[in-house]
């Protein structure tokens, strides 16, 4: 069998090192990044000005077309080389990209990254810690364990062990040690792959706590409580219409009531995907509370006015959930992933532990080694909590509060602008940073069209929500960087594209 | 309500721009993000330097304090820029990594990444594609799609619809368009966050095809096999005993007889993870299609052995498997995350499908808009493809075949090292790129003290197996950099580290 593998070990000294460049690691691995990253940053560059707006023109065909051409045969027989697979790769999905940093892109919840959060992510990839033990992520897996505290004591700050924090106590920057483990009281947080994994973990607690718990949800839900209920073998979800838009705490009364005392989980929203509503989390926690019912809190959009003194007072109740989603890649500018689940006391993560002898077997963590396999279901996991780190360390608390209330301003100031005028029909002032209009008398078949036509243009990229059967053009600001000049073009390019007829 | 909102939205043309280097993407986010990468760039040289090793040396109590003196208040009131944060975090965790560029950290399916790989994921963190509506990933969808076919194609490249490919038919290069659709037959893969979530969508998978399916699998399979059956509220698996360390078709026959007929699934294992051995595929798959079962097969470890012409006829078989996973950060040196689940014939992913309004919409689908909803669990996802599919254009076939080959050829290389002396035991020749010893006639104790004693002073990262009821030494070689005398200079610190006695 030896002989199948007799292949070409090199020997040392054989010669200048053909494995030169080959690893982002190391010692060496700096050197070996830096002209790739040149050559990164060149067709990033490039490709932004060949895109010249939010997103390419032609629609689907011609981008997948252009896409084509650069891939090749995906999997030549023989390579091209870093440099140019760089170029033509990185450069074709640049020019190819619906880049959330030019402010006419905003329909989603998909925010541009901070340069600072970009570069910290370029360490994850190059050292590649994997978070599933400690001997793959010494140093990252400590780091992850303080960001995720913090920011669930962010989230519950009243919880016990949340107090006598060195922030909490005034001395910004003291670094003393942290006796809080894996097991012990107070809030912790769990890093997920955004908010919807979040969501999912929130049920799985929920499934654990109890025999045949069933989701009562309103209708304004995201659609990953019902996809995470189907995933984990639970009911469907009792749905509670939500007219309002938001969750009524006397209508979750009474789908609680109708379940006659079964074990139950509330899921309400900090930061509907449709509208950025917030459900009055006071009001459906009592009621939870009266009957006996577990809360989650899906403040995926939300979370973050936490971190602003004057915004922070529209989240009051969320400190009196069970579990807390809560995510940095949208109100936090982080690059895809940055989710949390946090939760008030870190021991109601215990259902998810779980032992895997070559990663966590007992005699290790008896001798110290810590046990990690419990804080996700994934096993190998990208230390996404390095950028976050980085992040919060460079903005602090005052610099993330300004970025969320500039974004909150440039949603009034948009919305100010659909009600001032009279070709647009505004459906609430936001809550959040999402703008929610259509046209003035004009019907659905015209929202869709004017829609798609900006997008296959390459003019903008507008959302859409179905509202009170209507349906209606969705701006998710979520640009901390827009002007208000900026507002008004957009506003300018959907009255243009209104005017055009109904012709493709 | 707008008050509240009247934060410091500023007005155009009212001075220098404040925010400019703030965002990574947009035409100015390569020249913000330049600087920054510079920092990165010298705290990772810094770090390996302080590092001096595969390891820190100290053991988790001192990384740890490291970490929290780096951190300091990790939320602070004030941030301290962008430059400070990053040269201080980054310098800690480069420091405190353990780092799978150098040759003596070889415990876990823990792999160094490529330059080119970690490089090119960089621009995924800058233009933050999210891979769950064409119009927030335009052109990364269609790249997706193209690569995700490709690998599959690979895997099953008898599957209808995997022939008459411009690879196939021998012209390296030629680009041409590509008429399979997310519907359409043939080949076809999901990306996935890892083995782990692989393995759990082919559990679920089966989940859906039909009323109790019960998972069958060895005792060599992974812990995610039995973690994902829990989480999906299936039955525990049934778990067939693997006393040669490879699952037996003959007893895998016995366990589906004793079903009575009941729908099940084999999971069988390519690579498994405790010594990297590959279950008989073509014999398993005999036995599950006399009986009507499903196969899944684990592939993550082994499936890129299907890279070298010399080394694929280790996985025959694999192609009469309903879903296999393939994971692309163990020998594909990819940065976290690189997995895949790959499929014979996309239809088969339909269970997966779903909708929601505000991401693709009926009529937006009709209307031409790709619907990519339904190609993950997950809702926002980064675009890990897209350093996979710069990686195979820079490498091609030829050269993962002829990193995977040197990989295995090191593991030959130390498997004969071990068999040669006399103080060690080998396990078994190793398969693909294990290998697993002990000290000849030492105790588990001596196993397990010496380990932790090499990894707490930082000088090696070895892992861990329990096999025949004794633990061994595991040494998983995934570094293609390695070389003869690093793998000496592995065994020799074994050695010493054993001649020092049992104190700790």
């Amino acid at each position: 069998m030896t002989a199948l593998f007799a292949g070409p070990l090199r020997a040392a000294g054989s010669g200048p090192d053909p494995d030169a460049g080959l690893l982002a690691g190391g010692a060496a691995g700096p050197a070996a990044l830096r002209p790739l990253l040149g050559t990164v940053l060149e067709a990033l560059e490039r490709g932004a000005v060949e895109r010249g707006g939010p997103l390419p023109c032609g629609g689907p065909e011609a981008v997948a077309a252009r896409v084509r051409a650069a891939a090749g045969a995906v999997l030549p027989r023989e390579g091209v080389g870093a440099a140019a697979a760089l170029d033509s790769l990185v450069g074709v999905v640049a020019e190819g990209a619906a880049d959330p940093a030019e402010p006419l892109c905003a329909a989603h919840l998909h925010c541009p990254p901070l340069a600072v959060a970009a570069a910290a992510d370029v360490a994850a990839s190059a050292l590649n810690p994997s978070m599933d033990s400690w001997d793959q992520a010494p140093a990252a897996s400590e780091l992850e364990a303080l960001v995720c505290r913090e920011l669930a004591r962010l989230v519950f700050p009243g919880a016990a062990g949340a107090e006598d924090r060195p922030e909490a106590s005034g001395r910004p920057d003291a670094a003393g040690p942290d006796a809080a483990g894996p097991d012990a009281a107070g809030p912790d947080a769990l890093v997920t792959t955004g908010g919807t994994e979040a969501n999912q973990l929130g049920l799985l607690l929920a499934r654990e706590s109890a025999r045949g718990v069933r989701v009562v949800c309103g209708a304004n839900a995201h659609h990953s409580v019902h996809r995470s209920a189907w995933l984990l073998g639970m009911e469907p979800p009792l749905v509670v219409p939500t007219p309002q838009g938001v969750l009524d705490p006397a209508a979750v009364g009474v789908a609680l009531a109708g379940l006659g005392g079964a074990p139950s989980l509330v899921v309400a929203t900090a930061g509907t995907t449709d509208t950025g509503a917030v459900d009055p989390l006071g009001g459906i926690a009592g009621v939870a509370r009266r009957f006996g019912a577990r809360l989650h809190v899906d403040a995926a959009y939300g979370g973050p006015l936490l971190f602003s003194e004057g915004l922070r007072g529209r989240l009051a109740g969320l400190e009196h959930a069970a579990s807390v989603t809560f995510d940095l890649h949208k109100l936090g500018w982080q690059p895809v992933a940055a989710g949390f689940l946090a939760v008030p006391d870190g021991r109601v993560l215990r259902p998810l532990e779980h032992c895997a002898d070559y990663l966590n077997a007992g005699d290790d963590t008896e001798a110290g080694l810590p046990d990690l396999l419990g804080r996700s279901l994934r096993t190998t996991r990208r230390p996404d909590v390095l950028k976050v780190a980085v992040t919060l360390r460079a903005l602090g608390r005052a610099g993330l509060a300004g970025l969320v209330e500039r974004t909150c301003a440039a949603a009034a100031e948009l919305a100010g602008l659909v009600a001032d005028g009279e070709r647009f029909e505004l459906y609430a002032r936001p809550e959040i940073s999402t703008v929610v209009f259509r046209p003035a008398g004009g019907d659905d078949a015209l929202v869709a069209r004017v829609r798609r036509r900006l997008l296959e243009r390459g003019q903008a990229v507008l959302g859409r929500a179905s509202l009170g059967g209507r349906l209606w053009w969705k701006v998710t600001l979520l640009n901390p960087a827009v002007l208000p000049g900026d507002l008004a073009a957009l506003l300018k390019l959907v009255e243009e594209a209104m005017e055009e007829g109904s012709g493709a």
